[in-house]
């Protein structure tokens, strides 16, 4: 098959050619679980740009070449024997971990935290490519209403705001206030997530304008431009005492001090982007009785949950195509800022 | 009446008088829901030593002289025109926070974020005093099991961690673990609570062997010695993973490192001691997604669920008596370290 | 001041004059925290209907002659002494019962299983008159958005229907289903209330194309006619299984039974109509793993989250005003089932 | 092997010889996660006396002959291909249902309601055999301080009881009060789940003081003998309020109606006996805000949680031993009322 492979990291991101648009070994069933799944579309995360660069390997196993991808969508290609739920033809959507099931976490329902998984695109062989091996854990049937290429961003992208967002929907209440910081890939599926869980009144804080405008498509009741005085802007908004729940997309320079600042007294700062350090007082933590959550992607139920949102039309998300081929391409445009919405690899 | 009145701050704690035993006017009642509680007991507690220290000027809009003690009990002397539930001679004891019950946060039962609120003995003259005006919501009735004298630390030392405890119980399953960092004052209440509550296994967590001896009369499961090897030990007694819950009293130096090192993936780190900082990657609050949780005091509900537990002889606090005409004994023998259990002015 | 009084039960209700309207005494400030409240408009309910037919004499222990109405809102008059939070003139609605807030239900934020209670216009005089006698804990500020005369419904009415799908949608997950049965003055606000707090898809059931049309417009997403395949129809919407929510504003005759038919096992069947009698084998109970759950009326936090629905265009309520005089032909026209929204009166 | 078959049903329990002991051919691996256990205990439960006399013809698709035994525990013989994390020679228990997992409801973790399981013992062979074909979903590995002939009851009996207590411990705080009605098998198993997961005041109901005296040994804090004046001992013991919670381990006859009355307002009736009829006006649900909550077995994350508390010595069951020979006499004597404690067949 074709597949657009990783054979060393660049470091700075220099070149224009990170990955090779190549011949290899089409994957084979393995194990009784195996699935082998047709890709309609891999979404291209700037995870991967982080993997190019060798951020990931310290925490992960892998070895290169490989191929990256792990946010997948195609249909149902070959099944292993232990299978009888999946059939060839099955359109399908693939929760990026894979797991067998066995350990109490799974058990649970809480697949995320499984003892044992992997996870393809990050550390087995992923989506840039004509076909996928995956478990069939994973898999969830499409509605009619879906095509894989339209939905593969949800698998990483939607899941991980979808979780953060249902976990303040469930305690904010009519009347209270939920803060969304940073209105990107990530952040304007959170909007559309709480204005869909729960009543809560949602302010959009981003640095940009055009953020802020597709904050306001989506349903955010309030806009701050994130100028320097958005700490006050909050504040003043929720009449001086910050809001119940504050969700940051962004999770590094001055958001997260900002963001503590705007979270009320025994309310929840939830940490969904990355990159920057938490600094805070023990006092201060005391004193406020706030909580700060983190939040990894979500689980397979959860996935389930953001497919009926899109399948009912609660939820959508913009999508920039670019063939297999062009992986490149697509790479540079997300690294250079180019993309607007999210970009989606097709065979 | 008599009172032992702070005059004067003192920074480094060089004085042998921090306190001045003396005759000062007795208490009135000035609004209807007003009542005076004559004292039976009033707990002495490290955070009025750093009252004395001057430590809270900035956290409290309290004027010299004025009257410490933050922890009560006793009887009611008196009752403004508008309280009906309480009559003169009942046994009480003080939830710390006096609050008019009017904001929404009280109307849901938390009223320890009160909009509005007042604390004797830190911003209100307090009980180390033959008489303490308060308001009757801040009062519960004792069963006749319970002596003033020997419940009134249970109205924050105790509550505080009763109520992390509760916490942490509410999701903590029997197979799992909690560790206690820290059995002192407060942590030989929360290893109590811990076992009245829940079935996870508790592993007390201590520099001292002391302390340990203590956390294993409450019922710990596993006890570590804090030597250096702490974090170690506990995944080791965790199968590696780490404990669904920490709850650390200590709350600074390198115990909120190591306490966060001991919370298992999706698992949450309690914070009620304080003095130091939290510092983590927001990267690791992400891929670990933890918890992590401030703790202040406790509502009126949760004392008098406490009081429920000490009435059933599930929970015990050890006490040492001292004359309130010798508060300033009883607060250097706390300054240096010579109090085992919790001192209790009584006048 | 101006009334409208009862004087004498009606079992059949075959009078036109259930009450006389006549001059009565000024209701007096006796307590502290007493506050008169003059009418903007008080809602006629069925209750109302029930009471004149003398069916609450049993459950609540008022002697002729009294007032009515158990809906209330208006502006405040005159506080006691102890009310410090309301002063003339403020615009208010009346939560519908009137506590002390010292018995730990309403301590723990859950006042409507207050130990001690009034009910104005239930047990003790209520608003179908000029001025209203209350307590200071019943009244919630509104916000200029809003006027007495139209949320005066909210307080029983609305605030049923309120709880009971708050309480559902606290567990319903995108993807699942709710029922409501029975969309008339409580459930078209269920509808609305509904679609606010979760992504569940609502089916409306009801007898009457009218109701179905209302439902239509508050946002139902299917619309079921109870012509004795209402059950089928329902499962077939839901796979075969039943929803995971049914809310029956009827509660008597075949909707119970039928209720529960539609509620799919581990699901909830909440009971909020009532007349009828609920009968169910234990073992269907036992292998269904149902809950069945009453409610009634609502916190006073509850009524505050539905007034910032209603102050966010959320949730809206049809209203038919009355002039207090004219209350007989309020009670006649809503016996006669003439009336379409809610019926207010308004001195 | 040998086997003891059930080979027609005998409606009114009238014969001596219920089964018959005899050669059977081995059940063999056919699908590639069946793991075949050799049997260590299979417990004897009244469900199996009602399976003789043929009550649930009707609720299951099993064809006589076949061998009953629905709580079994052994150790693995021989595993499918597919299954890789148990190992002939393990100690295992086997949750009662077996189940592909693949389904909505196993991936959140409820696997008691999944879409598609068989019961082994109810509607496929069971475990009065030396060995038993199962599911590898369905086992829990043993540690080495429980031997499987001693645990076996705990798969149903032990199961269910946790389930309805664990559901009940989450919501009673300390100073509340629960209700155990019915101390035999389950009940007893019941009372001291309650007292390891919470510390509510535990009142344990019963027409037999042998049962009474058992309870006592369990922990219950009150006894009251159901002489026919229960209600109001119960009433009396908890202030004239009732319980927070009830367990109904009768659910026929006059416990049921009295179980509610038992049941304070905004409190929950469990139901896990069955037999009888539920009957209640919906008014009386609405006024009292009551719930009333089925119960079916429980999850496999619970049956861990309850083998973690067995494994701690928290809750401890008896068992009374027959060889699988014996099988006739067990039944006999649990149908005469002759065991105490749980009857375990031994092949």
């Amino acid at each position: 098959m074709k597949a657009a492979v990783l054979h060393e990291y660049d470091e700075k991101l220099e070149k224009s050619e990170f990955v090779v648009y190549e011949d290899v070994p089409d994957p084979r069933i393995e194990g009784p679980n195996d699935v082998i799944v047709r890709i309609g579309g891999a979404g291209v995360c700037r995870t991967d740009l982080h993997v190019i660069e060798g951020l990931w390997r310290n925490n992960s196993d892998v070895q290169l070449p490989y191929i990256m991808g792990h946010e997948n969508a195609g249909w149902v290609e070959e099944v292993g024997p232990g299978v009888t739920h999946f059939k060839p033809g099955d359109a399908v959507i693939c929760h990026p971990l894979v797991t067998s099931g066995h350990c109490l976490a799974c058990r649970r329902g809480n697949d995320m935290h499984a003892e044992e998984s992997s996870f393809p695109g990050i550390n087995a062989n992923g989506g840039y490519a004509e076909y996928l091996r995956t478990g069939a854990r994973s898999l969830i049937k499409l509605p009619k209403t879906l095509a894989p290429k339209d939905v593969a961003p949800y698998t990483d992208a939607g899941l991980t705001a979808y979780r953060a967002c249902k976990k303040a929907a469930q305690h904010l209440l009519p009347g209270q206030y939920v803060v969304v910081i940073g209105v990107g890939g990530l952040g304007h599926i959170g909007v559309q997530v709480l204005k869909s869980l729960c009543a809560a009144k949602v302010i959009a804080v981003d640095r940009s304008k055009e953020s802020l405008e597709l904050a306001a498509k989506c349903g955010a009741d309030e806009l701050v431009l994130a100028n320097g005085e958005q700490v006050d802007k909050v504040l003043a908004l929720t009449g001086g005492w910050g809001a119940e729940a504050v969700i940051d997309f962004v999770g590094e320079g001055s958001a997260i001090t900002e963001g503590l600042e705007m979270t009320r007294s025994d309310g929840a700062y939830y940490i969904v982007g990355y990159g920057g350090k938490l600094e805070i007082p023990t006092i201060d933590m005391i004193t406020s009785e706030k909580r700060i959550v983190g939040n990894l992607v979500g689980t397979y139920p959860e996935l389930v949950e953001l497919m009926a949102l899109a399948d009912q039309g609660k939820v959508h998300l913009a999508t920039a195509e670019y063939r297999l081929a062009d992986a490149n391409r697509a790479l540079l445009d997300l690294h250079h800022g180019k993309i607007h919405g999210r970009a989606v690899l097709i065979p």
